[in-house]
């Protein structure tokens, strides 16, 4: 049984403690916090500390907090011939400063506390020093989910910009229609339906296939007649967007 | 039972025709089409024809063509006394020159041909001059899909421009992720689940308490070394994004 220690209190922190506290495969024996109070929820489910000289022994430990502050925690820990690894998408794995073993266990997806997420099908890009290292990922991520992908530190920069696109980026235009809808006296919910099929269309055909609308037909009218019902920043994004996917079809 | 005559052979038409072919509730009578050929996979199947004097008796005549066609196509139709509607989200009812009585019924959903699709959840809006003829097309509305919503043609134009912004502008950014994962020689299926998450999160959390990443947590770190890897076309919506979602959390 692998046995793991998870050091942070975010949002991956906690979907991932939630998900190995449940895992028969995985033991989670420890969760730091910088402040106790975030996870004193879990002090009846294993063991919680706020202090990094209390670590318990373990086999991997997730460092799963803020970009910024990887490095230099890493840096506190004194753990010799450990599996150390972080959960972040653009920090590089030599950016951990702690003396043993490294390593990279990053989830790509969106984490929110209040929405429950299927680890199962969750894509898991693990990166380790070693073949050995990077077996024992590979047998942890495999418990948890079953898209397992070996990913070196650049990749994952790229892919982590990806995820800004396809996610953050995608989300804020969910928002903007959220407004519109709003300012228009409709219910959001009456684009729930397109939002879901736009989504679940690109599994069957590419993004580049998938597309419709004014800007692919470059349906100027249609175009003139939109902007001029939006307000300068929603019109700002409008062109710029609308420009891009004519230049992809031209 | 309402007898329907479809006038389009495009995406929208071609779909709503297939579903109404296996609606019992409704009678297919015809598919008028420019060109024939588009439409002749139907000839065993419905009426077919090039020639608007040879429309048939119906209570309903739908026209799916192009935005920029319907004023002048209905403008042709000699059909008195009975309702003539189209499926435009942009075009207001009155752009209908037929001298009949005048509707629309306008289908929130993105269709390609290549992509089957539930019409039981596409949202339907419908406007009409009296309420008879609501009423007419609400009955055609429910026997499709359960979700019915009367919008008139002001509120039509504004959900049309929120449609090209979750839909047009989102598979854009979609397929910038497609464009990113090849450049890092990475399948674009990691990014998939990310991408259902994304949309799957927005019917339970609002788009604006959905909303993570760099831009929301104004880690200019993270944002600078993104942009640093991107090329021009991207670089612009990188940051014209960023700006616009760091706005919205001031």
């Amino acid at each position: 049984m692998i046995k793991v220690v998870i050091i942070g209190g975010g949002n991956v922190a906690y979907h991932l403690t939630s998900c190995l506290l449940k895992n028969k495969h995985i033991e989670l024996i420890q969760v730091f916090n910088r402040s106790l109070d975030k996870i004193q929820y879990l002090k009846n489910k294993t063991l919680i500390t706020n202090n990094l000289s209390e670590l318990k022994e373990a086999d991997i430990y997730i460092i799963s907090v803020s970009d910024d502050a990887i490095s230099k925690l890493s840096s506190s820990l004194n753990l010799q011939n450990k599996l150390v690894v972080h959960t972040s998408g653009s920090v590089a794995m030599n950016e951990l400063q702690s003396k043993s073993r490294k390593g990279v266990f990053y989830l790509l997806q969106t984490f929110s506390k209040e929405k429950k997420i299927d680890f199962n099908t969750i894509p898991i890009c693990i990166e380790a020093e070693t073949d050995k290292d990077l077996k024992l990922l590979k047998t942890l991520a495999k418990s948890i989910s079953k898209n397992i992908y070996h990913i070196n530190s650049e990749q994952r920069k790229g892919i982590h910009v990806g995820a800004v696109f396809v996610n953050n980026f995608v989300n804020h235009l969910y928002h903007i229609g959220y407004e519109i809808c709003k300012e228009n006296k409709v219910p959001f919910e009456i684009l729930h339906p397109l939002i879901q099929e736009t989504a679940s269309k690109i599994v069957e055909l590419t993004p580049f296939e998938a597309q419709t609308g004014p800007a692919k037909r470059n349906d100027t009218k249609t175009i003139q007649k939109h902007i001029a019902m939006l307000p300068k920043n929603q019109q700002e994004i409008y062109t710029l967007l609308t420009k891009s996917i004519s230049k992809t079809y031209e």
